[in-house]
């Protein structure tokens, strides 16, 4: 038995963009399109319009910006009548100008990303969105750290002053086990009486797939996968895992097994997501996992195995080296 | 808030030994021992006692075996008197005279692992060890593809004709996801009034540490982890993911995050376990993961990477190629 109103988005060329600085070869851009439509999945988002003021279009590939003429590349004259387009803005890195009226563009949904303390600029973001026809999400980034007290007030200005489909619990941390998977959901329901829930979580405790179930069993609607878990740090919940999960008979997990055998596994030689013990010390501390990319990105060998000095670095414990 | 009766078990060197014929130096089995007891854990599983008649002392390593005089090595003088120890005998490969009187072995707990078909062996077993003077549990593996009626009367069997200390639930294919988790404490619990339920999950699914927290909510107390989850395929519940997640103040996380480092990472250069796409797709067809450790070892760099033939082989679907 499956749940007719769940929505499944593929954000790995959104997510994974933060890894490579958005610069994955039209290619592999065209092969996962292509491979989700082919596999039932709703929405598929393929990157940020983030401000060219903002980032520098010599040092991001073009997925940071997703121009429309490079998205009618990818869609390349086949655009699926059943898997929509999604781009993200940062609500403090975008601006509303860079949406285009939806006629004139081949972008069906605008998920707007925001940090609570953000969400003035995010709604705005979303009605303009709205306004221009597009259909819209905002995704609560960190929430894990969010005060309670502007959590509450930010649900219910969304409730109030938007007109977008979903709003997102997004554990950037991966640092919610299901209980807090469960409040977080509880808490959205209990403010968005109009809009869906959506869950977008990452994989620091090996937890972004089950966290993805709780929020199911708990009433979210809207949940995000990328291919093979691809996407900053530990990655995400893995797409192929979630659509075994989901039981609706219209998705097909062959067209994402194909597409991470020759698309996704030769990514593993150049960029370094999943699981590791520094991503696994910033997700048990409720920490954004930066200082463990950066960890990561050393070519200190030694360095870069010393967990235990990682751990106590970050604990502020005394260490005798 | 902690569960005082909890007791967590570190499977390490007898799980990680299926993927290796137990072939573990002496200084990494010491070194894990000695880190599981200064972390507090509350036995280390240190290998197998199976029969030198089934397995060849020439082909498989101390820890499939794990001789008296072994154990002693590890020891070294040293046992800790919080920390105890276990070795596992398998129901159809072990031998009840391997088991020495309590008294003269460094051993404290006999696990007794087998499928519920041979539960009539595992009950020998299990009644050999504790009136032998040993603590005992019952492992019972590939719950998934147990036929439930019996499960049921083996359930039975066990409460009514051994002194087993828990009783285990074993996910050796990665297949369950919580509700199952679910359905099983919860039969677990009906049959056996006088034991302990235990947990030992595998992560083709990365459910591994989802399912084990879910197993401690539903009830479980004896919890089964290894380190950064070597285990067989896919491999088990991490460690390190299930002592950050207890709040009991006696386990400390330092000296684990210390043996990864440094006897832990240097095998994950000639031990490859974790997951894959073929060890996941085992999980969700709930098969052994046998056919994807082949593959995983074949020299074929091809046919390795070729996920949906290997889908499409186990499913039976005609491939065009």
């Amino acid at each position: 038995m499956f749940r007719p109103q769940i929505k499944v988005i593929d954000c790995t060329i959104r997510d994974g963009g933060l890894m490579n600085k958005s610069n994955f070869s039209f290619d592999t851009v065209k092969n996962v399109y292509k491979a989700s439509c082919a596999a039932g999945i709703d929405i598929v988002e393929i990157g940020y319009r983030n401000s060219k003021k903002m980032f520098s279009v010599d040092e991001y590939g073009p997925w940071r910006f997703c121009d429309e003429e490079n998205l009618m590349r990818i869609v390349d004259g086949n655009k699926s009548e059943t898997t929509k387009i999604a781009i993200m803005q940062d609500a403090h890195k975008a601006i509303a100008e860079d949406i285009l009226p939806k006629e004139k563009s081949v972008v069906d949904v605008i998920r707007v990303a925001t940090y609570v303390k953000d969400v003035d600029k995010a709604i705005r973001l979303a009605n303009n969105a709205t306004d221009k026809g597009y259909e819209a999400t905002i995704n609560i980034m960190s929430i894990s750290v969010a005060l309670e007290r502007e959590l509450d007030e930010a649900l219910q200005q969304i409730e109030e002053e938007t007109k977008i489909s979903a709003c997102y619990v997004v554990d950037s941390f991966g640092a919610l086990y299901s209980e807090d998977i469960d409040f977080y959901i509880d808490k959205y329901k209990k403010y968005l009486k109009s809009k869906e829930v959506g869950i977008h979580c990452h994989n620091h405790q090996q937890l972004g797939f089950a966290n993805t179930i709780a929020g199911i069993i708990r009433g979210a609607n809207y949940l995000d996968g990328t291919l093979y878990g691809l996407g900053r740090a530990a990655g995400n919940c893995p797409l192929e895992l979630l659509i075994s999960f989901l039981k609706n008979p219209k998705f097909d997990i062959r067209p994402l097994l194909d597409v991470i055998s020759k698309d996704i596994m030769p990514l593993t030689r150049e960029i370094y997501w999943g699981y590791s013990i520094p991503y696994m010390i910033t997700g048990i501390l409720n920490r954004h996992p930066d200082v463990a990319i950066k960890l990561a990105e050393s070519k200190n060998e030694k360095e870069k195995l010393a967990f235990l000095k990682f751990y106590e670095g970050l604990t502020e414990v005394e260490v005798e080296d």
